[in-house]
């Protein structure tokens, strides 16, 4: 049954990620949202979404966030956090976004699976999110071409988006615990319309 | 030329709304913006839209603007106001909104061509801006049916979106004055990415 | 570490659910999808954000799929089917999207945890997807009260998005081997610009 | 009274652009719209707001049209058309759209107050829309500081987005003519759902 079987990878890399992630990224992580006056999140695609799904999230705990792209969002300062999203590390409106917020002064944390990608290389603080990139695919329909294997259960970004929507969500849990913040607190902050 | 044809008559009836404005239902606008501590803008389809572009510059003023639907959109509460735009004051889910606004006690200012619409009777304020709504649009429809004549070259709310857009832009306008803002520090404030 | 304990939950929480998924309901969910001209998505917060990876992976298959809401997505008509995502199936606006549906003969299939919620009951199709979602909040809220209890690491609909959202990546994976496309087609259909 | 001044001077700044506008050039987007397999829509901030807008009315005309940044956009070939608006014709985000959409062959149509600009130079149509641009605002910055003569009524892009948003509406008129689509086609085709 693919659709269980697609599931069981997803929830398996998860699992497998966990264990990989590096406390002290994770620390830095936490600090730097904390010590940001706001937070900004970028990311392209289905990645873009994840990002907006934790700024819900960051806005129900007090926090100031922001999308980009979205209507009300403000100028970046020197005090500012940008989050970057994206596996490959490669995405080019990322990349670029990443570079002018860097050329205002702004912070920026990439989640990427690729630390010496373009957007790690530019960015001040690097979380380590393993996936199957776009890089991957490449190198599976070379071996597809080759050995005429069938592709993924879990095509493109899915384990990297997946994964990241979980891992944001650990985040934020953190974040619950660090702010002294509830879960009513949470519910009292969610939009009333939307 | 239907292109300059089109614009012509666009223009032709933003000009002829301009005269027909209340001064007191632009007064009591900018007074209730003023004195609230969040804007929401709502509306559906085009109005939408033209709802976000005011967002954005409310922004640019340094004022607290949010737009229903976008991620960061936060609670609402009895100090803040949603503006509501509808041409037929109509539109379920705007209509919805205003009720659901009330039901916390936010104050409801709509803009629409009908005072006396389902949002026009549950607004604290209504500003009253004439445009060829989708109820006109059915009395043309009818008309045709009965003469043959030609449909409209400003199909649908295309009059009201647009001249909704070039009146929240002079709203725009009196605020900068209000609020003593010079362009030089909208563009301060201007989305470094967007 | 609450990072790492809260992606556990997670995890545990989606692994769960996945031998708790029936399997007829994912027959009937694959093939309205496959049987539908357009397929709509709707979904409140993050819920909706999840509905939207999902309509990308669809385009991507070759299929039609919009998102209420964006400013491309058309009339819906008897052939459509919309996937409304909603948790405890009460969310207003999405209830009030399945009965519009349903008014002009589309087909209307919920993802909820609550097959008797007012969503459930109008829809054609359930799959259930179980989650923490709001009514359970108010009941642990009830427990701190008392008990003076913590609250939740996967606070409000955490649960409920994140598993709703690897299912939907499942649905994918079945639907690939039904329309036998293979990654490299849905990379060839993947957007040029995001 | 500012609101209507202001309104009154984006009503003259359209009127006068009605005239200026080249026929051939609006012939050529009319010609370039119905002759793409599908259109897609590209602007940032107020004029990406706009060229939704357009795309809402393509789709209600039964063109196939879609925004860059949407969740359902496709891949990008040579037998479609970017439509990029930009004021300046500087935007960085939109002049590395053009260059990209370019690069896969497809068409790009700049609506651009400067067709010097690197967005019109590497454009296969311009359409000009005079608008007091970006550029503009920097000579009036330097005016204030050397007279102390009061910013404008209409700040940044707001007469260019104004001024587009109606002459967009003016080639929906003339699409309608064209391709004999009346308004109650068009109200057929509009979202059920938004």
């Amino acid at each position: 049954m693919p659709v269980k079987n697609a599931m069981i990878r997803i929830v398996e890399h998860v699992a497998k990620t966990i264990e990989k992630l590096d406390d002290s990224q994770l620390d830095q992580m936490v600090s730097s949202i904390e010590n940001s006056e706001k937070i900004f999140l970028m990311g392209a695609g289905r990645s873009g979404l994840v990002g907006r799904a934790f700024a819900m999230r960051l806005v129900q705990l007090g926090l100031t966030a922001y999308v980009i792209g979205e209507s009300v969002t403000p100028a970046m300062t020197k005090n500012d956090l940008l989050i970057a999203i994206s596996g490959s590390g490669e995405t080019d409106s990322v990349v670029n976004a990443a570079k002018t917020a860097k050329g205002v002064g702004s912070k920026v944390l990439a989640v990427t699976s690729y630390p010496d990608s373009s957007l790690g290389k530019i960015s001040d603080h690097v979380v380590v999110v393993e996936g199957r990139t776009k890089i991957d695919i490449e190198k599976d329909h070379l071996k597809h071409q080759i050995e005429g294997t069938h592709s993924s259960l879990t095509p493109l970004g899915t384990l990297f988006e997946d994964t990241v929507m979980i891992f944001l969500d650990g985040i934020i849990a953190r974040l619950m615990t660090h702010l002294k913040t509830g879960e009513m607190d949470m519910k009292r902050r969610h939009a009333t319309l939307e």
